[in-house]
């Protein structure tokens, strides 16, 4: 038998997804599944995705251009225009979602070996393209009690090694719902520039952000210009999950150029999904407005619910949509496995995702779970349901020494 | 400034991709340019793709399942087997087109610096893959007086080391025509199983096949269910070069299992178009007939207006739909770019692919260019003239002692 490779070892099984064929068993059985595991909102695109698909006007699906359709280039520069972030054509390429991009910001600067700088808890799927790119993630702790608040600079700055090369934030950021203020944003530039460090900037839950502030993005940090390397997706934004559409933006050439080399390599993202994108850039700020007005809405259930659970401890969640909650429990995978495996409340259950899974570091996220509150009012009630009667049956509940 | 990776600087432009700048610039000139640089077929998708599409009956467009629509994959299952390949639900997963599928297969089988042995000319964008996954390429060249023929196994065997974990074959071969028969394969095969060798197979221009012999896949290969890896398409099968829909196929569990974490940590491939390619799958052989003939008939004028221009040499072309061809010329890059920049003919110039970068090694292919036939045969013709009037005037012509 001929070997796999380290890489393979190293990447994970997403926390989002392996306890998929539980629900699934779950639903076979008869009982109802709440999915609160995967950020996967329960609305629509805008309708002006679809009347883009449909006015196409080609019976053809030929590549795009490998930077993404010129059109919708344009129209994606207009729209972070008028948001504030002026970039040339050549600064912006539309990439097969936020996932690639990312992968090629890795690809782009870092060698095998080097070192990105990450607070954890971290989206769970950076642990794995960094296993791809053969890179090494080293994690700084953030914690609940001060609800996941970026580290100091000093904490950043003790992890600098030789090899490190880059710091990567979500802002605001998946899974902790923490959003980063300017002053912050401001600290790590200055840490950046002064260390010679990229700055990897996920900023796709940019619009659902409740602090009544604006989030600077690291494009518009006065002198990041050829440090910061921002990744950005419709998944969110637009409810279009499955299109797989995404911008990298970047004000360095040397990475955008590498980028779009890569993306040549690739040759071309999805076209049709494409086509309908630039119709749904035509969504206008009461589209956003709504969707926020309605998360803002269920997070406010959703910790409200959570708060009165014995034993659960919540931290304010300022964007996104997600919460990273801690229970009293034994082992979050155990946990969230025997929800789906052993236990049913009122016909029901809910699936949240093991903690575990946002940490690069072994044995971490033990007592702590993702919540993605991307249901609508009513399901999340009843899915707050679940776990509140899940944890009062769990046969590995533990008390916490500091809840 | 920070730095920029080695695998960036090591990822060539595509040679396919590069010139476009100077073909839309004569565009702009007003010269017509026929594009035989891409293998983009100027065909429409089955119809079948379109009413999938339509009749999806979902105004969501959430995250697939990380393994391809479990729908698609069932059919495409079905399809394969029908066509005497029989597979188990976990061993094919949906990729985000053959590109991903070929990275991942790189990515679960190699360690950077392992080494992967690959007949040359070859399909540029495998240099990419290579160095985007940090793996070595180690080219054999092939010749154009014996058609790009499969080399011996001893070929490959006095290039194996302890590095070398793979083989890679592309059959029908892009850029060369070359279709590799049973017996070659089978050798390839015992070679393969002798030293513990993955073969990858990227088998995306399977329907292209002019030898009226079936092609045998590898994983038709007795024997070599452990180390037999396959990448297909729907780009060329169907036309539907923008749709970004591949299939990975192994028997091998924990390459599988490797490639599905992969694909779990970029989420999903896109979904309308995985949706329309469900009903593509039902093109009945008719379609591929047809296509075929046509590409046949396109082959067959290309060649015999390429065999009549003094100092070109043709080789025998037997699938997919491209020709690696000698042109009496210093520097096919100079060539290509002058064609477009400085030559026109009737108001006209063709694009072609410079041989350079179909070459690992260094230096290779400056005689050589890759023309894809993908037009129809008027237009063809007109770009034969193209070529013939162009090579008579280039400026760098060279005679080839042995033309």
């Amino acid at each position: 038998m001929p070997s796999i490779s380290e890489r393979s070892k190293q990447t994970p099984e997403s926390p989002i997804r392996k306890l998929v064929p539980f629900a699934e068993a779950a639903q076979k059985r008869g009982t109802k599944v709440y999915f609160l595991n995967i950020g996967q909102p329960d609305l629509e695109p805008p309708t002006s995705f679809w009347t883009a698909l449909e006015n196409r006007g080609s019976k053809m699906v030929a590549y795009g251009h490998s930077a993404g359709l010129p059109s919708l280039r344009e129209k994606a520069i207009k729209a972070y225009r008028e948001r504030g972030i002026v970039l040339k054509a050549n600064e912006l390429i539309i990439t097969t979602a936020g996932s690639e991009g990312l992968m090629f910001a890795m690809m782009a600067c870092l060698n095998p070996g080097d070192e990105i700088i990450v607070p954890e808890p971290l989206y769970a799927n950076y642990i794995g393209f960094a296993a791809m790119t053969d890179v090494n993630i080293v994690p700084i702790p953030t914690y609940i009690e001060d609800s996941f608040a970026l580290p100091g600079v000093e904490e950043f700055e003790r992890r600098i090694t030789p090899r490190t090369k880059a710091i990567l934030i979500c802002n605001p950021n998946n899974p902790t719902g923490c959003v980063y203020s300017r002053k912050q944003l401001e600290e790590l530039r200055d840490l950046a520039l002064a260390h010679d460090l990229y700055v990897f900037a996920d900023e796709v839950y940019r619009q659902f952000n409740y602090t009544g502030e604006p989030i600077p993005s690291v494009l518009q940090l006065e002198g990041l210009e050829q440090h910061a390397v921002c990744v950005d997706s419709v998944s969110k934004t637009f409810s279009l999950c499955g299109a797989r559409v995404g911008f990298l933006m970047s004000r360095n050439a040397e990475v955008m150029a590498g980028a779009l080399r890569f993306a040549q390599a690739r040759l071309s993202a999805p076209v049709l999904e494409q086509a309908g994108v630039e119709g749904a850039l035509d969504a206008d700020q009461a589209y956003f407005d709504e969707i926020r007005v309605e998360y803002m809405a269920r997070r406010d259930l959703m910790l409200d619910r959570l708060s009165k659970i014995p034993g659960v401890k919540v931290p304010k969640v300022d964007g996104a949509f997600y919460a990273m909650i801690q229970l009293p429990i034994d082992d979050s995978d155990r946990f969230c496995q025997w929800m789906l495996e052993e236990f049913s409340h009122n016909g029901a259950t809910v699936m949240t995702a093991p903690g575990t899974g946002f940490y690069a570091t072994e044995g971490a996220g033990k007592n702590e779970v993702r919540i993605a509150y991307v249901l609508k009012r009513e399901d999340l009630d009843a899915a707050m349901d679940c776990l509140e009667a899940g944890l009062a049956a769990y046969p590995g509940r533990v008390e916490l020494a500091n809840a």
